[in-house]
């Protein structure tokens, strides 16, 4: 029995030395293009513009591409020439729109490749997150769109079901295209079309260390099926130890490439078949022994151990810009015989082709307007500093303090400001990766110790760790404070990324509290209030974007502030407060309950409404900030409802939030029982909300001051409509 | 360069096949104890009592055990007789009070070897799922309470933080324990005690398949901390290929026990410490050649590749019932000097030592009370179906006639009906582990391939998946259709198992269609709805237990109906119903409108109401059935709300669902304004409701037909208090 396996095992470590050392080398010379400077000069890189094309032609391949049907018809030595025009076109229509340009550039080739090999949209192909889907909405028919790209009415950011059929599934969250790709490979199986079909999905190595990735690996290799697995490894995580290729990071070698092309092609997949049948006729455990012993020479050889025990066929890493080896090895895996889901392994470099952006990937995943040339990027001018920046800045006066407090970011160290906090205080501070749900029962634990943990994360995410927010932060009351950055609407990004649905879904949670700050000022005192709360978890959402600035909080909001205290001040628990009281000598008042950054268009309502000549100087407005969602400010609302005769909530956030909850202790304390308080909440839309700027989105939600206003004027009576 | 790592390969190799080998002839020689009949005669079963104990003395060593610090004293060889009495106090105790009996005789060893070797409380022990949790209490000191397990007012089934310091972290869902354990560990760390301390985490191979678990793995090996996590692998899953040991499945055999004991003893982590800092004097890339290559022989040699790959320091595989091994492999974890995390993979026998539990593992999992000697389970008398087979039997139904229907259960096939489903259609269902996040996005993938996907949830579990539901099938619009069973108060699992918030955090997302059937009747109406509805995503929710039967649907809901259809009949989308309407000629009318099965309770109010002699026949009171919870059906609330003077809405949830939408749009409608009508939203109180029976839940929430009845007549000014 030994004679079987030792053989197999042999040949792997014979192979093996020479792999690694072969890999060595090109990994080496690899690193100073991976370190060009960001600052170089206009001329240095314009210089240095070896693979974006600019030739004097235009882009004359990719001009006769319509559909990915069209590039089937070249020649396979013409794709490295359209991957240089779709990488030049790619550049050239981000520079215009702004947008996700980094990732975008490191798949050009893989794009090309895919849709050369494959059959989209037959073979439907998955793009994880889908924020590098740009060079594929090029190649499949929507070029032309591409100057409307993250704008109102314009093409969306990431892939899109209804936009195209070449989009088989919508993303914008990561980790989820395996089990959408295992899903679709399952229903080919289900409708007896699997012969023809491949299911792919392309997951970068960030995404793939999601939980539910690897929940769809475990069911995909159980389930059999022709799913491939794209693992695009641009190096933005450490994988998980025997992920990497031996020779260390950076684009694979030549030789790992003719090996991964070598085990892939038909003859090889036959004597592993072969192999197998053989063995199945050996006793039980000696079967066993040689299945593992193949994978482990695979592995040896090669280094995707960890895909293999995950029951996967693993081929690479492969350089993921080569296609004279990519083009082949994607071939052999369309044609491979048997059902085992495929992981491709390939390496690429974030920004490919385009120095400034190698050089500072950070800076070019996402970027605004930029010229091509240099790189220079238009950003606006920037007079206020962001929620987030404030928040971080805060963070960071308690953390010096009070060595109890610690930091906890999914992989969004910059979006959150905890790269900041990182920089000052690394012991204290913890990026998880993409792990949500890690994240907040990890928080837990060192909530148990004595730590004080604030876990930074965008609402819309927080979706993703919900389970653990309740079972394991709630439940427990233990007192984990939840920084929910971009809650609202988030402009650009779109439908997936807006955090409207945190007050509904938090704020049935019992013994959690929940604030929502009306500026920065006040966000300094919720972190102080939820920095200070022991005894139960607390969470603080804030939109995206810039704060008010001293300047409109003085004029808007009527402060008498000069600058921006360090830290603030904790404020009592469930209690809002009054920003401007209806002079009682009115005949009608109004009162505009905010929560959150929606009271300085609730004063600009105020404002108009007091000055509004069809009221004749009869109506009188109080404007109050709720502060806290959960638990609510009872006198408060008791006062509104006695002195008013219209109660108006606003909030940025769904139906079932802030607004509803107000409704029901109003109804439960009999206060809507008399008639004399008319109630009207005014929430987002019950609809999702597409990409545009963030005051598009406002208006389109109708919840900017004019709207306000009309709903007032309407419940008054004066019809004329002003929105 | 060769030199160095070959001889340690060739080690693993020589000393593999002997491990395969001498494996075997143990797994044999288990399986026909693993097989005894539940069935066997009172006297086959005493006989065959060889682990439990059943002495004249009763139970001496436990009888000294008061705490943890007890056993320390105790002498190693007397363990196994404290095992052994430990295992008879679970059985009696359980056998007297019903609850999770298998998975707590699986861990008696473990259980008194991690208290002999670790100092709990100080070294935290996180019991993942935390159901076999009995023996722990038992010496933890609540040994005395063991009767009152899972009652209201008693020990809670599982572990609780506010019950003992000896349960530093509660739990009921799965996969959660390594997170906790990590966090801890980290705060050990960082309050500089982590020396004296390691952090435990037991879970179980069923609850490591969840992504959760993953991700905090990735991270702990990152974070280098003394976090130990205990595998229980008592087969109630396939291992990812490469966990399990070369000889298949069954306890472990002795060699592989001798094995885990030497890697874990102190000379071998010295030489592997010495062997590390020899090699980090080689060149890079030789370092990580004989890295990965010490990974594959321990591989080869024990079969825990996987959790190398993923960083740890695998152990095992171990019997998890031999104490002789088990505890001095303990001792050595515990007594190791690096901070690198333990995988400890031990081996056990769900139900070890109570042949009826070895027998029929799944009817022991959790048991009502049931008699010891004979094993025999005094099920109550059973005369009416419950929701989910209803549910099953339904779904079934519509698969005989449409091939596309499919069923995707995520580790709960018995829970939710879907074992039933897929004994009749295996091809079509699809259990995919504890995965509820994949579960969720592979349905929507199966629903974009035209296939009818029906996805089996506990409310509570689909927590889980709540960012899939939003990101990947409500956005989308995929017509996933999710049966959410153990919605609302779920009984004697108590808090962590309570379906109470899904109306709120389902009903704020746009186009989903949300019903709740009154009984299961409405229930068979609303699957067939479901079924039929092709554009948009729906979820049904519906209670544990059992369903009201024809009898009580015609005496207490007034149907004419003598026996239940196989199919039912699409529902209009977003349609309620009258169920009762009031008399025009009554002076006072109130419409109690009800989500769900507390349309039952609501018409024993409305009964009681109008007999009530207080009102001397002037009340009439209509009630009505809203089906939907989204789309609200405005037509029947405008109704409701100007032909009555009092509105109470009925639901078994939070705040924030079914009645905070319906004041929303009564609030937007006007219908509020004129004071006509008192409004009282009746819901789940804003706490946890511990264990209890169900209608002592009801009670405790306020929502059985006697609050109902109070509500009214306090409104009404009747007030003389009847609750």
């Amino acid at each position: 029995m030994l004679l079987v396996w030792l053989p197999l095992l042999s040949l792997g470590l014979a192979a093996h030395q020479p792999v690694a050392r072969r890999l060595a080398p090109r990994a080496r010379a690899a690193a100073p293009r991976a370190r060009a400077s960001a600052d170089a000069s206009h001329a240095d890189v314009v210089g240095a513009l070896p693979v974006v094309y600019r030739g004097p032609n235009g882009t004359p391949l990719l001009d006769m591409i319509a559909s990915p049907a069209d590039i089937k018809r070249l020649a396979p030595t013409q794709l490295r020439q359209l991957a240089m025009e779709l990488r030049h076109e790619t550049l050239c229509a981000v520079s215009q729109t702004g947008g996700h340009l980094g990732s975008s550039l490191g798949v050009v080739e893989l794009t090309v490749a895919l849709h050369y090999v494959f059959n989209a949209p037959e073979d439907p192909i998955c793009w994880d997150v889908s924020h590098q889907v740009y060079p594929h909405k090029i190649l499949t028919g929507r070029r032309a769109r591409m100057s409307t790209l993250r704008q109102k009415g314009g093409l969306s950011g990431f892939a899109k079901r209804s936009e195209s059929p070449y989009d088989p599934f919508g993303a914008g969250h990561s980790s989820t295209s395996i089990s959408a790709a295992l899903g679709m490979a399952v229903g080919h199986k289900l409708n007896g079309i699997s012969a023809q079909r491949n299911s792919i999905a392309v997951i970068g190595d960030g995404a793939i260390t999601g939980g539910m990735a690897y929940e769809a690996m475990n069911n995909a290799a159980y389930l059999n099926t022709k799913v491939v697995v794209v693992l695009n490894d641009n190096g933005q995580v450490s994988l998980p130890t025997g992920t990497q290729s031996a020779g260390g990071v950076g684009p694979a070698g030549a030789l790992s490439a003719y090996t991964s092309r070598l085990l892939t092609s038909k003859p090889f997949l036959d004597f592993r078949s072969f192999a197998k049948s053989f063995s199945s006729l050996l006793p039980e455990e000696i079967q066993a022994v040689n299945k593992r012993i193949d994978a482990f020479t695979r592995g040896a050889l090669q280094g995707g151990t960890l895909f293999e025990e995950l029951g996967f066929y693993y081929v690479g890493p492969v350089d993921g810009h080569d296609l004279a080896n990519l083009v082949p090895i994607l071939e052999n895996i369309r044609d491979r015989r048997d059902d085992k889901p495929v992981l491709l392994h390939i390496k690429t470099e974030k920004g490919y082709g385009y120095p400034p952006a190698v050089g500072a990937p950070d800076k070019y995943h996402g970027v605004p307007k930029f010229d091509v040339p240099t790189g220079y990027q238009y950003a606006g001018p920037k007079s206020r500093p962001s929620y987030t920046s404030i928040f971080a800045a805060a963070l960071i006066e308690h953390a010096q303090d009070d060595i109890n407090v610690v930091a906890i970011t999914a992989a969004m160290p910059g979006g959150t400001g905890i790269d900041k906090f990182g920089k000052r205080f690394p012991k204290r501070t913890f990026d998880v990766g993409i792990a949500e749900q890690h994240a907040v029962t990890f928080a837990a634990g060192l909530a148990i110790e004595g730590l004080k943990p604030f876990v930074a994360i965008y609402s819309t995410f927080l979706q993703r760790g919900y389970d653990q927010v309740v079972h394991d932060v709630v439940t427990q009351k233990l007192p984990v404070r939840f920084i929910l950055d971009r809650a609202g609407l988030v402009g650009n990004d779109g439908p997936t990324h807006h955090g409207s649905f945190d007050l509904a879904y938090l704020g049935c949670l019992p013994d959690l509290v929940i604030m929502a700050p009306s500026d920065e000022l006040e966000l300094l005192h919720m972190i102080a209030t939820a920095y200070e709360l022991e005894s139960l978890p607390s969470a603080i959402r804030f939109p995206r974007g810039n704060a008010l600035g001293l300047e409109a909080m003085r004029e808007q909001l009527g402060y008498d502030i000069s600058a921006m205290p360090a830290k603030g001040t904790a404020l009592p628990i469930g209690r809002g407060r009054y920003v401007k009281r209806a002079d009682a000598s009115r005949s009608k008042r109004v009162a505009l309950l905010s929560l959150g950054t929606r009271l300085a268009p609730a004063m600009q309502a105020a404002r108009a409404l007091e000055e509004d000549a069809d009221f004749g100087g009869t109506l009188g407005v109080t404007v109050a900030d709720a502060r806290f969602m959960k638990p609510l400010d009872m006198q408060l609302l008791r006062e509104l409802a006695a002195q008013h005769d219209v109660l108006i909530t606003i909030e940025e956030g769904s139906v079932g939030g802030f607004g509803d909850h107000v409704l029901h202790v109003l109804a439960l304390d009999g206060a809507l029982d008399e008639g004399k308080l008319r109630v009207r909440p005014m929430v987002l839309p019950d609809h999702f909300i597409e990409a545009g700027t963030q005051p598009e989105q406002y208006d389109e939600a109708g919840l900017s001051a004019p709207f306000i206003v009309a709903t007032v004027r309407k419940l008054l009576g004066k019809s004329r409509v002003l929105v």
